[in-house]
């Protein structure tokens, strides 16, 4: 390890830790420039997360989910290492690196209506530092454990800071009952430091059901206890904005509606990748971007999917 | 397998088999008899379920609380075959035959709000075919699939009608997050026939995860288009009462919020098991009674904890 700064350790104690952030969280100040209302603009700040309820209309939800169709019955794509299965069943869960094949995924990704709100609460140039779509099939989808995605990337992936954010977009309605996203607001202004050290090529099941880098029952019941939480429901073409430190989790879903969403994680170009922050090699491209990929050009809202 | 008639088939066929229910909801007729309002009384008829809010107080609930914590703590009770453990953690799950022991939990069997009520909606003299502790804790608790109990209880303990109710007390809050039972509201005017034979010593395992006599993804989403899911949330001390043929389950719990309830199954003393109805010797007494004890004796409400 280098004489580097580490703003935020984790996985290195016996004891977990808890800090104060030490970012910003929206970085533009001029808060008039928004693309969205001010008021929005302050609930992200204050807790960690806002939903825009149908942000994308039902043609575009049908068109995307369509997509996301060819893609979960392709064979080559099903073999790849960017499909994540469930543990038990074998279904699909998660495919990474939706955005890179060009076609509507890629063009989603420049939209204004994420790239550009990205670019006003990041402070400037971004890129796509991940994106996924999640399968969370009906009768038996299992949960996603309590995390912050920024503890993970930080540590595993070597983000130096808070300046990141994720954009979900919801292809099918969420409600309380199929397991939707859960998240405690408020909960973005702290890190918890996490216990446990990092294990060799931990992605490979941590993507499958996550051991490591999560937080210990104790601060979680303490986060919980102060702050709530909330849950993200909405009809599909709805989208969750959440701040890279913002904990959150989801329950299984044995209901018979599936719950599928797109994910595009935005980071500022100032805050590219560095060695990881322990001591194993870094994780493949498809999960965090390392290469210097030129910043997205934002694009005005398109009206798919006549322009598909 | 004798001559007798098998009103509700189930596992017997490689096809699921829907068919009406043949027996009434609410056996008592003159509503204004009604130890609750007659409207609740219509609810528990048109959706096979109703919840009472805070039908006990919070001492009551201090004192249940109490004796479940001395229970799910005593080595001796964790040693027996009536304590089933998750599958994955070994944390108790579910203890069974909590009435059998004098003590509050045998009073509470008899209290006039469970047992008087129980008696009016089936019609007569009731007795306890099971009880049960269930705790869901926090951070891990798993899910239940949606089943039918009566399904169950017809098919491995030889149940023959349907003239059984459950009742679940709420020890914790229940709010839609925390993996609260779901129910189809109407599904109890319908039984589905399952599919598959029941393996021998089912319940070994199917308490932990039941596979057998559950209904079928088909048959799931055709019930729950037509019906839609309800939550049975509420404050702890609240009831919710269910007819035996109502479809239920409910989802994981990764808060840090336990969900503990006790559930009491009375059953109409004309309604007593007989042989399963199907090739495998009967469970044990502790999850179907199979004697003909006598009926309960309804007891006043007493104010625990002064009476305990």
């Amino acid at each position: 390890m280098s004489s580097r700064q580490d703003l935020y350790p984790s996985r290195q104690q016996a004891e977990p830790a808890w800090m104060e952030r030490q970012d910003p969280v929206v970085y533009t100040q001029d808060r008039a420039e928004a693309p969205l209302a001010p008021e929005l603009i302050a609930q992200f700040e204050r807790d960690g997360y806002m939903v825009i309820p149908e942000l994308f209309c039902a043609a575009e939800v049908a068109a995307m989910s369509a997509e996301l169709e060819r893609l979960r019955n392709d064979p080559a794509v099903l073999a790849s290492d960017k499909a994540i299965r469930e543990p038990q069943s074998g279904a699909l869960r998660s495919l990474f690196e939706i955005h890179c094949h060009g076609g509507l995924f890629a063009r989603l990704a420049s939209d204004a209506r994420l790239a550009g709100l990205a670019r006003f609460i990041l402070g400037g140039d971004v890129y796509i530092h991940q994106s996924r779509m999640n399968l969370k099939p009906g009768f038996a989808g299992k949960e996603f454990y309590w995390h912050s995605d920024f503890e993970t990337w930080h540590v595993e992936d070597g983000m130096p800071r808070m300046r990141a954010l994720s954009a979900s977009i919801l292809l099918t309605d969420n409600d309380s009952n199929n397991g939707p996203l859960m998240l405690v607001p408020g909960s973005h202004r702290h890190y918890i430091g996490c216990v446990g050290k990092t294990p060799k090529s931990h992605y490979q099941y941590s993507l499958r059901r996550q051991e490591f880098g999560v937080p210990d029952d104790v601060s979680l019941s303490r986060m919980v206890g102060r702050y709530g939480i909330d849950t993200a429901i909405g009809p599909a073409g709805s989208v969750v904005f959440f701040d890279c430190n913002t904990l959150h989790g989801s329950n299984s879903n044995i209901t018979p509606a599936p719950r599928n969403n797109l994910f595009f994680v935005f980071n500022h170009v100032e805050n590219r990748l560095q060695a990881p922050f322990c001591d194993q090699p870094p994780r493949p491209a498809f999960i965090a971007q390392r290469e210097p990929v030129p910043p997205l050009e934002v694009q005005p809202r398109t009206n798919a999917p006549d322009s598909a």
